[in-house]
């Protein structure tokens, strides 16, 4: 019941970059607290909690940072991670979880008709901004499943591109390939930027709305379909499938990226649980199993159906062909 | 950083009654939905939820209650603590874990001046209600510690005494016994309904106030300071204590029970960590170590003090005498 209170310390503490005031110098809560220029008694709480729950050790009276947090919550790591809390304690996510109970009872997200699948919803900007550091890994797994033809020019479908970090890994390994990215037009800026940054800027285009509805375009080798099947029901699903094989070259590849259950669907828990996230912000999303894919997939004419997790994240890749 | 989703899914199932409509006839998504009259997705998504996140148990599509939750989840219990989630979860406590950060820089609480410290504030009409089940064994361990003289008449008072499940175990284990009790106005009437649902109707007073300043009486044999000290610095807790001691008789003892960190602060984990909400709640409150009470009874004239957990809770009994 009080786990609310782990999150907040963990915010607070990347709030105040406290992991990266450790650092690899152990200290006393008074010389982190002079290092953070804030008064000791909530430097000394906070890095006591902290300890408790496992995100720095203490020892005597000095802190340090853990194998984990060194890598993931020190701001001079490159795996660093931090930015993350920005999107998943979003109010338009953490919300959603205030009042449950009536989004249960109703049926319908208890914060708005729509919940984050509204059109141009601004927490996908944050979304954006936050996740990409956190995708890079899977999304190299990921190209590294489908390679495409190096011997002539091919084309890159990023759906619902984000952070552009999926549609990027897939072009950065894929010299002679062309990244198409459609997203709402606020969210493309961020991938753009990213692109950019990529040195991919000549081999970048944009579609700007909505996937269910605006033009495709056609030929692509690969339709990248990171996070985004969950947000919708099984019937949406596959008429947007349907879609994806159309805009498909003959012999192209679908790679679906999502969080996926087991049957059971209770585990594996990291990846089980994210339907209770789609429970809580879209009226009719979830986390779907591979066999729930296998179907959609069989069903609008997509072939040999593969499931691939994509360590280190709790996320899996399906991959298919036209 | 997403574990407040873990309290958002056990506030929204006992919100629901969820786990007495399971009781003891594991049931189907469908058939709980139905018993609960709910949309069947929600339901579903729920239910996997509590299964991942260990509150009840999944077997083939059928869920079924943990031990744990058969005991304390189920309303038709004795031992229900369910309404627990309504003060773990008051806005009063859950929102000042929203901007941690902000109550560390500033060495002030964020939401308000005093946080739950203010007179009279409402969140401890809240605290009565739903805690008063959860102290019902620690209140009855600590009266076996102190028995008071059979053979003659004895006063008991118990400072901040909210439910009045404390004074109300002392009095019940000591028929010879009065009970006053001292809280904010509308909090003792709880105490009073409680008091007189136990029968202690004719060995009940009140004493209506703040407890630094109002006149406590003389001359009591047990004085009560349950989940108090915690709130204020060491400096007003030895301050308050020369009070309670000038209102003992000689040899009359002082039962504090607080959540009593070992002296490094991050053992036992379930008390090392209520610091953190005093450090989110009050201006100046924390857990001090049985050091730290030793200290500050020593220095106001108390002798013998010692330490008693109170199982089952994470609480523990400091006693000592004038």
């Amino acid at each position: 019941m009080t786990a609310y209170q782990r999150t907040g310390a963990l915010k607070a503490a990347i709030d105040l970059d406290l992991f990266t005031s450790i650092g690899d110098s152990p200290a006393t809560a008074e010389e982190i607290a002079a290092r953070l220029q804030c008064p000791g008694r909530g430097i000394r709480i906070l890095c006591d909690s902290l300890a408790i729950f496992g995100f720095i050790a203490k020892s005597g009276s000095r802190y340090e940072l853990t194998p984990d947090s060194a890598v993931f919550l020190d701001r001079t790591s490159p795996a660093y991670l931090g930015d993350t809390a920005r999107f998943l304690t979003a109010p338009a996510i953490a919300d959603a979880f205030a009042n449950l109970a009536e989004t249960v009872r109703s049926g319908r997200v208890h914060t708005s008709e729509l919940g984050t699948t509204a059109p141009d919803h601004p927490v996908w900007v944050e979304f954006a901004r936050a996740m990409g550091p956190m995708m890079v890994p899977p999304s190299q797994g990921a190209a590294q499943l489908v390679p495409l033809d190096p011997d002539r020019d091919t084309r890159i479908l990023d759906i619902s591109a984000s952070h552009g970090v999926y549609g990027i890994a897939f072009a950065k390994a894929n010299p002679r390939a062309h990244l198409v990215a459609l997203d709402w037009e606020a969210v493309l800026a961020v991938a753009e930027e990213n692109a950019a940054a990529a040195g991919l800027a000549d081999r970048f285009s944009k579609i700007v709305g909505n996937a269910f509805t605006v033009d495709l375009g056609t030929d692509y080798d690969v339709v990248l379909v990171p996070n985004f099947l969950h947000h919708f029901n099984i019937a949406d699903c596959t008429t947007f499938l349907k879609r994806v094989h159309a805009a498909l070259r003959p012999g192209g590849k679908v790679v679906i990226v999502e969080f996926v259950p087991d049957d059971g669907r209770i585990t594996p828990p990291a990846a089980a649980s994210f339907s209770l996230v789609m429970l809580g912000t879209t009226p009719e999303g979830d986390a779907y199993t591979f066999a729930q894919f296998r179907q959609m997939l069989g069903e609008v004419g997509f072939h040999d159906p593969t499931l691939h997790p994509l360590p280190p994240t709790a996320a899996s890749a399906v991959i298919a062909t036209k």
